[in-house]
């Protein structure tokens, strides 16, 4: 082996990978997560992480974008997923005759992005999607969709609060001013709202064709912020054009859902900035945030669509759907100190000595095992006093000594590692202490 | 949209895709198992899908091999991962001085080969491993790996039997016939055993230079199964070569360690003519069955390896390893009527009438789910009729009619689906009565 050749062990740069002890939490909010859906009639799905070129191009007419990674293999034209709705969207086309509808999946899986790696972003991460989808979907879907964060974030132990707008009121403003025409890049510019200066905003308002007066306007219409009266009084005078007028009450109707499922006033508020990056959005759009840390970004975001399938199959398929970023979600939580890794894998180290002591060991292990204890015997060949080290170092906060004293009395010792005290115990006694932990 | 071109929706061959109900089924195996392998102080690991070919293919020397999805992006050479070995070898190499050793880690993830479809086999599909990976590992690691599979398999409601052999008992034996240079040829033939005809392997044997004695030798080994004494009486004369006995000294000692860990008898034995693919087993190498039921293949197995990170570092080591073919079990389990889909995702439907009744039942669908009760309101406009049936087909157990009459009284009529007989109750009542079902 001297004279072989070794080469570098290396992963790709912006491909999620976690340290098992972080592992270990980030698994946990999975699961959470999951419980959550699965109580909310969520479905899973599992869809492939590789797709026909054709499918997940289809949006975009078949154009090769460079962000995502597409290959060939024999005759077929593949690309890895990039997110999980066109999947989905092709999952719901394939199966369009044999779906129950409304039909509510939750999807949690990786997807790849050829983008350069950087601070917080990935090339592979998780995505985190719940979706309804139906042929003829009444508001209150979008309301469950959004009231889902609650206890999504519960959970976790996070509070959040969801900022609600609706783009017809946005549309509907635009049309009045006849910029109908140019209501996607209108669209591009809100978005931008937080990220630049005033100045930057204006100036590009009036490239796209906006007087003073209308920029006012539009600036009024962004500031409200606050419960569906306030932003309903702020605003509901700027037009009579039925488009905005539309969406008002379609955020009347999802604000009045949203207190019948008790959504907490303090939860939820109305933003009219918020229009969603994604022009598939045509009504409901809502971003959530961790309260108090606004400025660390939305985690989690979505809204209503009016056109799933449209590229697949020829049936109008609506959906509102809502996501949490949980890669970047871990990564602040990691960053700001949230969460706490100094979780042992290990209730119980056992600590044996010879051939007869591990056998009883042994028995142990499989005794605690089958109530539910985590226990392992530190079973390398080591000192009794280096075994006693790993159990430090590893922050396992009981040890069970199996010594030949414990052998011949058919007891064992149990020592807390935190406070250094010990006792002597019959099985039934150890099973019985170690629970009440 | 009429005029638009519609592309078909299809999903590639091969690729492992389940509908929401079987979805709801398998993710609820996965949970059971990573709660048992974390119940055995394994950790959790989740390496990228996509890893440099240079890592991959260290194996063969960089050769491209037909099943592999490899491909480029930019300036990088890279391929879908075909097994979670060689991502364990890679990240094992690049953490070799922050781990703590032995590391338990399991994993369960999606692997890549570009195989021809066929019934049983898939180009996306999931594997389950467990490893322990050490500097150096005493025969208990072995046999902690042996045992997990019962509390794997309790836990999914199978019996299953796992066969027992140590690859140095027939290495030892072709050393003593002065074939030590065909050992890894031979193994191939032994480990088609149960797929050719005896005629046809002793004629494979007798062109690798075994005379008729000497297969006669080689039978008996191979047909030496039962318990550990039975299998030794049998072979112990065969031959004194120190590899021989070396390995009937580990299985001796794997063994006495699984009776200290208490395995059931009737759950395992020994059979010589397990040896394994793969041939980077050294030592123990082992196979799961469904117990009355060997005749569909093993649907686990594993062994002891001693060379993980020899392509990356220049350090020695050691693991064992287990692993259930999830996949192909789950599609046993669905084939032979072993698992029932009929689970609604619904525990309670909720009825409604109009917006009074729809905002009386919300609010109750959210207490209901605060309680952990999956409800979920019928929510499409239609008729009282047409919701009754949708409950039906979706198989829901119970139905709750929020009407005029329930609203004025604060009560809600709770209908068992099956029995047919119904109940108007309170709320707290109603949570009581649904958390005894």
């Amino acid at each position: 082996m001297a004279d072989k050749k070794l080469i570098t062990p290396r992963k790709l740069q912006g491909f999620w990978e976690l340290m098992p002890n972080e592992e270990l939490v980030f698994e946990d909010i999975l699961d959470k997560l999951k419980n959550v859906f699965k109580n909310n009639c969520f479905l899973p799905l599992d869809t492939p992480n590789v797709e026909y070129s054709e499918i997940l191009l289809a949006k975009s007419g078949g154009d090769l974008d460079k962000e995502i990674y597409r290959f060939t293999k024999g005759d077929n034209d593949i690309c890895l997923r990039y997110d999980l709705t066109v999947p989905l969207a092709r999952f719901v086309s394939m199966n369009y005759n044999i779906l129950d509808f409304p039909f509510k999946r939750f999807q949690i899986g990786k997807v790849y992005r050829g983008e350069r790696p950087q601070k917080g972003r990935f090339r592979e991460f998780y995505q985190c999607d719940a979706d309804i989808i139906g042929e003829s979907l009444p508001l209150t879907y979008d309301a469950e969709c959004i009231k889902l964060y609650e206890p999504c974030f519960k959970a976790l132990n996070l509070e959040t609060i969801v900022e609600i707008s609706n783009r017809k009121i946005l549309a509907g403003f635009f049309e009045s001013l006849g910029l109908e025409n140019k209501t996607v890049d209108l669209m591009i510019v809100v978005d931008k709202v937080d990220k630049l200066s005033k100045d930057d905003i204006i100036s590009l308002l009036k490239e796209n064709g906006l007087n003073d007066n209308q920029i006012d306007d539009l600036f009024t219409i962004l500031n409200a912020k606050g419960s569906f009266e306030e932003i309903k009084n702020k605003i509901k005078n700027i037009t009579d054009k039925s488009t905005f007028q539309e969406g008002l009450s379609e955020l009347e109707i999802v604000n009045s859902r949203l207190q019948a499922m008790r959504m907490r006033d303090d939860t939820y508020c109305f933003n009219l900035a918020i229009v969603r990056g994604h022009n598939y959005y045509t009504g409901t759009v809502f971003e959530a945030y961790i309260k108090g840390k606004r400025n660390l970004g939305a985690i989690g975001g979505g809204g209503r669509y009016d056109n799933l399938c449209g590229h697949f199959i020829d049936k109008q398929v609506q959906g509102v759907g809502m996501s949490i970023g949980i890669t970047r979600l871990f990564d602040i939580l990691r960053t700001e100190n949230m969460i706490d890794f100094n979780t042992s894998s290990v209730d119980v180290g056992i600590i044996t000595f010879d051939e007869e002591t591990l056998n009883y060991g042994l028995s142990l292990m499989t005794e605690l095992r089958e109530n539910g204890i985590k226990a392992d015997v530190l079973n390398e060949e080591k000192s009794f006093k280096a075994k006693m080290k790993e159990a430090n170092r590893k922050q396992i906060p009981f040890i069970i000594i199996c010594g030949e004293d414990e052998l011949k009395s058919n007891t064992y010792t149990l020592k807390n590692m935190e406070t250094s005290t010990q006792v002597v115990l019959p099985l039934s006694k150890i099973i019985q202490e170690l629970n009440k932990k």
